[in-house]
């Protein structure tokens, strides 16, 4: 990770998924030096009594900043504009005195954590980990995930980035959801604005060093291999829903 | 509403839902005056052009700040922040200088957000307005708001309010949640933090106010009357699920 010769400033307390993924890419567009403390889900780690000292809602990610008196933040939209606040210089998110772009950085951020988060995640869930299949849950949230990218998509018709005229945490944090789309039943073909804004933010250094923590994701080596990626579908969906009969 | 024969500051686009009466209670709070453009959900006024150029996402609220070359936010977390940092005096959402207490707000706004907020809303939809009956999605969604409830209810113990010493956004936005209870079938008598912390905030006249924007519901008869609270359970519930057999 970046600086990992210096005294860690941070230490991140992540998995590998989007919203874990949402605070090491900005960890690393920062350049900030910090550490990772890897929390294990199926162990139950993120529940146990120490981590909820961090974050008592015991989801992961979260920070504990050691140049601010080992200041805690949890959520990932908290310790976004908490990082950017404190270490960056306005670009990834607009100062205060610079109004307008930063609220309009902040509505795209809430719409990620209370929508496009949320929503695909419960996608997720129906699609892939549900014990049983249930079409009405599946089509709800695969639905519902698609009208939110077809809103995506339209704000980034004409446009590279999706708010305040440039690279922001709003992109990022809606980055490390899109980037799983296929994971989730959605076709990133049937939005041609949110695809090519997806290929740009793929080709960022930080973004990619971002994946790999805390462990090297499968999903990154799906960004540029198709052939990778249909496999990969194909042996969790067998792992997952092995009654299911291939699509 | 408050100042109502003030000139109207901000325009507020909502209808009576938590996260509409977050909006309005946060105006009430602030005393400042704003005029209420009601948007008729059933009638998809929230998906209509002329709203989408406020809101993308086509939900609501929004506002439009007058004072400000009629500035657009939308999501009802970002226009609490933008309110309180533009007309606020720091005590309802600490300022810049106030670091700490200010992120420890915004991780419990996220919570709300991100959490209670999408995850009791699908508790709703399956318990009442789902076409069909789904178990699965009842006891899923129903539970994690109870594991939220307790989450807070935790949080609030030996404490008056959610975050940083001092009623704030955050109690705010999980309150309107809070508030509706019933309606997402859980019983706040399982949280007794929780329940002495709803108390305290229905005490509140900005609150009251609040709650009747755009106009005056049920709901908050049901806060001091059972017995309407009952009988308006039993009147929706027989409604929205005509076959389902009275609990």
């Amino acid at each position: 990770m970046a600086g990992e010769e210096e005294e860690p400033r941070v230490t991140l307390y992540t998995a590998g998924t989007p919203n874990g993924w949402k605070a090491a890419v900005l960890l690393e567009e920062l350049g900030l030096p910090y550490k990772v403390r890897p929390i294990s889900i199926s162990k139950g780690e993120q529940k146990e009594d120490w981590y909820l000292k961090i974050n008592p809602n015991g989801r992961i990610p979260a920070i504990v900043d050691h140049g601010n008196g080992d200041y805690a933040v949890f959520e990932s939209g908290a310790l976004m504009m908490y990082l950017c606040d404190h270490y960056g210089d306005g670009s990834l998110f607009p100062k205060v005195e610079d109004d307008k772009a930063r609220y309009e950085v902040i509505a795209w951020l809430m719409f990620q954590m209370s929508g496009l988060g949320p929503m695909q995640g419960q996608a997720n869930h129906f699609v892939r980990y549900a014990p049983v299949q249930i079409e009405y849950g599946k089509e709800r949230y695969v639905n519902e995930t698609k009208r939110l990218y077809s809103v995506l998509d339209k704000q980034l018709e004409g446009k590279e980035w999706i708010a305040a005229g440039r690279y922001t945490i709003a992109d990022i944090a809606c980055f490390t959801w899109v980037f799983i789309h296929f994971w989730s039943d959605v076709d990133i073909e049937e939005f041609p604005n949110l695809k090519a804004w997806k290929e740009r933010i793929e080709k960022r250094p930080a973004v990619l060093r971002g994946l790999d923590v805390p462990e090297p994701t499968k999903f990154k080596e799906a960004i540029t291999d198709k052939a990778v990626r249909e496999q990969m579908i194909n042996e969790i969906r067998a792992i997952i829903t092995p009654t299911s009969a291939p699509k």
